[in-house]
């Protein structure tokens, strides 16, 4: 049957008027060097497109779903089809969910399993006959009410060992599913209020759950990417995994930074206080990069918004940093976003994935010609040249010291720095932006 | 002579209207086993306090100071005499400085490091005299022109040279000054758009810079401690610095970790968007809390405020971390605060020094209050108890995997959580700031 | 029967350590010439008390309540019974609702507005048998999938027709139960993006709808005040009634401001930027400042958290707005507060309400005391005795013109301005809330 | 002479690689029935471009201009003849400026006021022969130590009355000069603190010296507009004319409103917590547009950064509702923007601005498509049409009473609410940006 009554969405070009046409996204074309299905490896997020109901702190759910009128693994199933049916009218190759999203609770945590097994196993049927794949999948460890208080970082070890039981069926699915990746976004690892908190035991124990995690991966083979996804604070008080660098410091700390990498979130940056491109930076220079989660916020707001990506100068430089980074890996872009309540129609989930996939589409072709280009890369080769040679070489290769560059500072006279020049920078850019066609 | 004509402040207890008298503050007191005088370690900042003149991006200079018509080094002179009388006054043990507080920069950097020499031949004398004693000193690679584009993350090899110029000279005045420690504080270590910037280098030179920076103080046999500080923006779009996590990620990265530590600043602290305690805690639990730059910001604010400390709750949790630390070490409370544009006469800078110091005082009180009546101690202990025993302590132990865990999970009913009942705890800390005399 | 088994809460002074005992709310003790019970007015809030359940974005419910075993009007009286009892223990001589609080919404609006006919007869008598009084009532038009664009200002007719009807209910339960005050918070009253609102249309309607309402109270001889309250942000990205200043706008253009003050909630001021204070002293001198709504928020956090207040800065300042006002009118401070999430426990409702009264109650015999000692009013009639003779005089009665003030100008020399002072009025109003007993 | 040695931009199109040629800004070229010069009326701000030297509160200044070995009026001079060499190189139609931006203060007012009128004169021989005109001028009265607490709210009547002085000194030069405008943002205008606060006399006298402005104003026979400019905070804690619905509500409350329009500036917006084309909207359907400072600002930064405007959807909905407003009238579009402390040579003044008179040409552009396809507007008739019959019209007419929707509401059954459907919106703006050519 069909829930949404679409056909496959076409490309179409920039001058349609279609809001169920692509405009820049043609998945077969090729932009450097790979198709644009290859570079963006597009994702659907289970929860926000099959299961959210719109329902906010302030009022119910409202969204209109054609399987709102069942419930329990009737509405899972229906869930299901639909989500194969929305993939293939978006042409959107992979998808993400917690376990949550798929099956219901049930009453017992064995229940709960039975019932995600159920799922899986109908999911493998839809993965093999339509050829989409799990990018990545993660256990929800906030929901529940035992969660009041964090999975891994709870104060009590009972809370502890469901969530590891969790992640253990977790990896099992994604091991049996053939998931490119498995992700760990810690919903309530983190603190309300320091004042009855032992800080230290909840982060020892955080780092204890992931190295079982991470040995338990090993033992049954998963060979897909383990992934942290960053938030500074929502629903905490204040998260353990706040940014990239945070989230970097705990993993070498603990010396699990060999094993994981980072899931990173626009949204979720700006909320830190961060750019986008900020942390896609920070973890590609350091090797970190795993995925990506690919909303936008509002920095006039203060909480997550989980808006669908329509900025394309956040596109334009998130694509840089992917195609700087050798692309995605096994990683993808996720759209974890979410239509806005007052977006309630059924359409409206297809119309703003469309609007998404364009502009991260849009984004790559002028990342890629700013790349071509060099537009950067001969600016920055220009500025930092007085490391290439002379003092600046010494320093480099480990050959100054105070001592030495002392002596050298005292027979320096006036120092003749280069404008950064960074409004004519962003004029270029949007040259770029308006030129790719 | 005297600059401000005024006898040394005393402690008159709680019930004086004197703003020129100390409500809380004795020196010789013993709280938690040494007298305040050492566990507080007050210091005096010489740029707000001696040398700022009152001006903002909106406003000229206005602060009315005794050597306002003086200029340069009779300029330097009189400020190093008056820092010695207000520390006279304010019974102040510490003080900081930066090297372009003290002395001229005059035509050249050679000019520069004669007239900090001859300052700081006359400062040793007042220090010998008085007994008061250097918490710090650091390098300004931030004001001078020079360095518009960073200092160690210059992209001009020259800067580079010229800062570590600087902090050799800082390193050496260091030593010869008994300084307890030497801080870095990256004024324009960050950038101001990833646009045109090699992140990558910036970082890699910046370590760089703090390795030469480390093997010099060790020949040198300077053997306080090394710190730095951290702040997430201003001047700068964004400093790598960004806050005690990232800080202590990038120390990791490069294997800094072993030879330095922080100096967190609480208004640095909430521009990050966490509050004072979660950056000494964070810094405490890791061995990486060094000193503290004691001021407060305005979270409606965007900027940095750095007024003086008046918040009994904030004092109070911040030294609370600090009697857990065992005290501050080598490192000090170094109020790194201003008075308002509109407080410009000299009186106000006592005022305002009285009563950061008072406030402080009084959360060291309570803080010692709530370590003895074990307020958070118990509960914490209660909280966690699960981790002491049965699955918790294998957990704990490292002989948990997530095999044993998901069985042990499949036979637990309920879980029952406790209450984490911090609107109590809100309370309680009232209760003891308020008992305290 | 009783659901919490707890005797009323007692004055048991500073010096206690039972959660459960007041340490400043006495309710007969006389502050400022009326009694501390006349003064506060503590009031209920039935949604965060009886209603709420814990759930948030990331999460269901949690919270322990002695009914959640049951549904509809069993549930709706069952927490009618425990309002009672609750206000009984806390000695709180008034409560607010919503109409959805009190009593299911059943399938249509008639059968709602029967339930809540049913609702109210029964809380009549209980009103009458325990004395207790009702602060406010108010009509929520924001959680029912209808309101999803607005209420008054939806963008259907009908929207705004069944908003007009609840409040035509809320005016007729307000005048039947003698409510002090009828409150309308526009939940959704703003825009999700102005891209596809007609902004001018909505705010006429809402204006219009606010005659209405004025109107009818006005014929069925209602005679509590009219409020509105404010609040920038959440749930939509932009709400009308953004703040005090931008509500007092709005009153004034429609001609509604003589009929309408409004309800200032903390946390929403600090939303907006602004402090509680500030909201207050700016209703205050318009004459406009109608109720308070008591919390605290969290000015890291960017979204309303609704936390009993237990900030003594804030209580002392906000009662020193409310005690310059001649107190609050008809007007109460409401507990508009939830516990946190983590605080599920049934008996964690009773010490946050102690813990919030027992702060305002310090904050009145603070602020008492602040005027008494005219700590502020010896200060500033000082500061601005230039106003009460020659040209100052001139200018405040309206015979100053640019030209006489122009040909005075160049006759003075150098002005001489006083030191704002506010680091010594800061540790004074500290040495004030210690003191007072 | 000539100070940058550069001809006059021209319009090269998109495709050039030019940063000194317009890619969109055709003076001429006719975009809604005017030219693009007379749509855009851009103007070039004084302080920033001609005076200001790139110091912050972290560093000196550092801006290599070719006049930065004067001195006195002779520096004065070179400005103004750098000014219209600026405007001629930039095609600037429009200028602004400060009192003290185009002459020193000297020792005392009556030197200040001679010395502006010296520069005057010849400003007025430059404009003449030039043909530039000048939008605004201003007083500044917040730089001046004297108005360390404010100038029309300052507590010292001498205060008030320099602040006029300087003032009427404005307004006769702005009639002299035949200024299309006169503004005033009150720099200090606000407070520091409540503590030492007269809220009510100080907002009384602000009110009675716009009073006095205005009649003055009146009296000369000054004909232009005068406009208020608000911002929320910076330099002082929080200023009275915080946004637009604040000045507003300001200037109704002293029935001031028929006399003043508000100048907005878009990075004062984001401070107060508004998009930029949220205040414009709030004052074009209150009659009270007058003027935009054109610039813009960082959303993740808590402080005015005062860039040059370069993003395409903020200048697009900034034009649409100029568009909309009917144009500018008698205001402008001026760049109240400055180039980065790092972008200190002087040809980074002439590509700042090229960046941001194309991006607001091509905002213009776009705007003007998206009214002509009536693109929101279509939407807007659509989603409100239910009040233009029945029971919608009877409201919008006024003849609708609770009583009268309380009976029609229980007559509806279920309400169909429309999809506010702002992702195809926002996808829809790219389009149009994207096509226009
Ligand atoms: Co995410
Ligand atoms: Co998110
Ligand atoms: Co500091
Ligand atoms: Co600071
Ligand atoms: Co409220
Ligand atoms: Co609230
Ligand atoms: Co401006
Ligand atoms: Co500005």
């Amino acid at each position: 049957m069909s829930y949404f009554n679409r056909q496959p969405i076409q490309f179409e070009g920039p001058g349609t008027n279609n809001p169920f046409a692509f405009r820049h996204y043609q998945p077969d074309a090729v932009v450097g060097g790979k198709t644009m299905e290859e570079q963006l490896r597009f994702s659907m997020a289970y929860w926000h497109t099959l299961v959210a109901d719109g329902s906010d702190p302030f009022g119910r759910g409202n969204m209109l779903r054609p399987w709102n009128h069942l419930q329990g693994l009737d509405l899972a199933k229906a869930r299901l089809e639909g989500a194969f049916e929305l993939m293939e009218i978006l042409n959107l190759p992979f998808f993400c969910f917690h376990d949550v999203d798929i099956a219901p609770e049930g009453e017992t945590l064995a229940d709960f399993f039975k019932n995600v097994d159920t799922i899986v196993d109908e999911m493998k049927g839809y993965m093999a006959s339509s050829g989409r794949k799990l990018l990545w999948n993660t256990a929800n460890m906030f929901s529940n009410p035992r969660y009041v208080h964090g999975a891994a970082t709870s104060n009590h070890a009972d809370v502890f060992a469901t969530a590891a039981a969790q992640v253990k069926n977790g990896l099992d699915i994604a091991k049996e599913l053939g998931a490119e990746n498995y992700v760990f976004w810690g919903g309530r690892e983190g603190y309300e209020t320091l004042l009855n908190t032992n800080l230290e035991l909840e982060q020892d124990n955080f780092a204890r759950f992931l190295h079982m995690a991470s040995d338990y991966a090993k033992k049954i083979g998963f060979d897909g990417q383990l992934l942290i996804e960053p938030k500074p604070k929502e629903p905490t008080t204040h998260q353990y995994d706040t940014d990239a660098a945070t989230t970097i410091s705990f993993l070498r700390k603990y010396d699990l930074h060999n094993r994981f990498r980072l899931n990173l979130e626009a949204n979720h940056a700006t909320l830190a206080g961060h750019t986008f491109e900020h942390e896609l930076r920070t973890a590609r220079i350091q090797g970190m990069l795993g995925s990506v989660d690919a909303n936008q916020g509002d920095t006039l707001i203060g909480w997550d918004t989980d808006e669908f990506p329509t900025d394309i100068y956040s596109t334009t430089l998130a694509m840089y940093e992917i195609l700087k980074n050798g692309g995605l890996g096994k990683g993808g872009l996720n759209f974890d976003a979410k239509v806005r309540r007052g977006s309630f129609h059924a359409e409206d989930l297809i119309s703003a994935h469309v609007a998404g996939m364009d502009t991260f589409a849009w984004g790559l072709k002028a990342a890629h010609a700013l790349i071509e280009e060099k537009v950067f890369e001969n600016l920055i080769e220009d500025r930092y040249r007085s490391f290439t040679t002379g003092i600046g070489k010494e320093i480099v290769d480990g050959k100054a010291t105070l001592d030495s560059l002392h002596a050298h500072a005292l027979t320096i006279g006036d120092i003749e720095n280069l404008s950064g020049g960074q409004e004519s920078l962003k004029a270029k850019i949007q040259d770029v932006i308006y030129a790719v066609r």
